[in-house]
């Protein structure tokens, strides 16, 4: 067993968009497990747009990371050594090791992984904390019936291929938008999506709207949230009376400066959203999968088969070795990802 | 019977504000009923925040008045000639009738009011559509659980009076917001609200929020949205996890330009609601009382006997004539009523 560790710690707190000089990578003395611990050699991080939020010191749901301090996050490892019966050397585990290539946490924080069911990198993405966000998101505040119109940024994400997915399963007309043609060609292709939008081919948040109203001649029944912004913008109109607005992230605002800290600049634009919320009675809900957590087992049970069978897609974006962590989070901060952002650690 | 009957129409579109020149009062022909239909001679009507977004040529739940059209608005009158067998000259209804002295309109459109039970106003308020819009909106988008804050605007209003009572009822800690000392005064020693915020006494938002905040405590868990602008502004960062927001109006807004038309003025305000309503984990709900008339009687049969009993107090701002109702309407849109807003008719 090695001597050391590697780790990376948030070097300081970025004002609107973050760079590499916010991340240092550090060797730090190997941990030891104590009694009920288990350590960890990490074999996958994962990189999640929510990690944004907790490199600032603004209230928010989950406590700040502090300066100098290691980022937090889930990753998937392999037992090195046990003080838990429930875990042997060898053994696969999900947890919250953070960004690091070693970890020790206490068993019962671990849920083991059974790498001959699925691919242990889906504990991440697919069969994992995305999955599971966009699994009951769409579920219980989409409250999703046959025959209506959802909308998903990020479509090709692992949150939006959930929604989108989901979605065609229960029989709803999924319409995603993306950023690229690439990325849009495979979510109707490969994911099912009944179209795809291209963010990046619309001039503004009205280009966007008349390419959507094209594909939704229905109008929305359900937008699923996760990006905010121009897709926001374009999408509200559309929604139909009685729609449903779950709130699960907002990554197009992460780095504006529009959120915790001073207003942003532009025409205030919260009436005119209040408006159809009252005029088209919305419900618009935000929830914080962690709150959830107790109906993982359900979501595991529901999805796990179709993920196995091959009726729910999912596409990985993988970035080799610890130290390229920073580069490839910042990349998915500005959508340059293809698919659930992946770290191979070891 | 009189040969000619009284009406006000909308004589021009508003541009932000309205005036006394958005309206005209006419003599035309008294209409007689056909069969089925009952004529009545209108006692008292009803002003209401909502017939201002009428008057706009915006998209809304409801179809705009047209420009030289009677204006619209729920009534209570005599009946004076009847061709259905479900009324009689002498009986009390109440019925959209609008700004008018008279008014035909089909007996199944028409509820038959008894005077005997409670003053023929209180069809207008307290036990009509502001107060059914109160209940409705407190019990199942508020989902209210004793020892919960609420805080909601128009105190002394019909809507605002009758949630705030409601949840004194149930248990919960009501907090009102109203323009002037007296008004504070009233929602606190005649309705009973555990404290109410002047916000014509703080300068801004964030005054009001100070001053808010020293009412509550334990955070707020459900604010009643019917006002929006400054209240709105103040309460959102107050709000506890899991708390949920019914919209009925937002009477700050109507008149603002920032609704319908451009987009107003100030900084975007979007991008911190929307994170709020994340974080906190909010629920946001628009409702249209009218979708939910099949839950009158409900509402009735619990609501009438506490009225009766006089443990639901209600307060009425009452202007006499017909010609007198643009002032009284132009009045309740700056906040200068106290209490519901009733034109005697005859």
């Amino acid at each position: 067993m090695p001597d050391e560790m590697q780790r990376i710690v948030l070097a300081k707190r970025p004002e609107g968009r973050p760079g590499p000089e916010n991340f240092r990578l550090e060797r730090v003395a190997m941990p030891r497990p104590g009694e009920g611990e288990v350590l960890l050699r990490v074999l996958w991080m994962s990189l999640d747009p929510y990690m944004r939020g907790r490199m600032d010191d603004a209230k928010s749901y989950a406590t700040p990371v502090k300066v100098d301090e290691q980022m937090g996050g889930g990753a998937v490892g392999e037992v090195i050594e046990s003080r838990s019966d429930r875990f042997a050397p060898g053994d696969i585990a999900m947890g919250m090791f953070g960004w690091a290539s070693h970890g020790v946490v206490r068993a019962a924080e671990l849920r083991k992984v059974d790498p001959t069911i699925a691919p242990v990198t889906t504990s991440l993405g697919v069969l994992g904390m995305p999955g599971f966000t966009g699994w009951y998101g769409f579920n219980t505040i989409g409250r999703p019936k046959q025959g209506e119109t959802l909308v998903v940024g990020a479509a090709t994400g692992p949150v939006g291929s959930m929604v989108g997915q989901l979605a065609r399963h229960k029989g709803l007309r999924a319409i995603g938008v993306a950023g690229g043609a690439e990325k849009c060609a495979f979510a109707v292709e490969q994911l099912g999506f009944d179209a795809c939008i291209d963010h990046r081919a619309a001039a503004d948040a009205r280009a966007l709207r008349a390419a959507l109203a094209d594909t939704c001649p229905d109008g929305v029944d359900i937008y699923f949230e996760n990006v905010a912004g121009k897709t926001l913008e374009a999408v509200l109109p559309l929604m139909n009376v009685g729609g449903r607005i779950p709130i699960c992230g907002m990554v197009a605002w992460y780095n504006a400066g529009a959120l915790g800290g001073g207003a942003s600049d532009g025409p205030d634009r919260l009436p005119k959203v209040w408006r159809t919320i009252l005029v088209n009675r919305l419900t618009v809900s935000g929830f914080i999968i962690s709150d959830h957590f107790d109906r993982f087992g359900e979501f595991l049970a529901e999805v796990g088969p179709l993920v196995r069978a091959g009726k729910i897609a999912y596409r990985e974006d993988v970035t080799e070795g610890l130290e390229n962590a920073p580069d490839a989070f910042l990349r998915m901060l500005d959508g340059k990802n293809f698919g659930k952002t992946l770290v191979k650690v070891a």
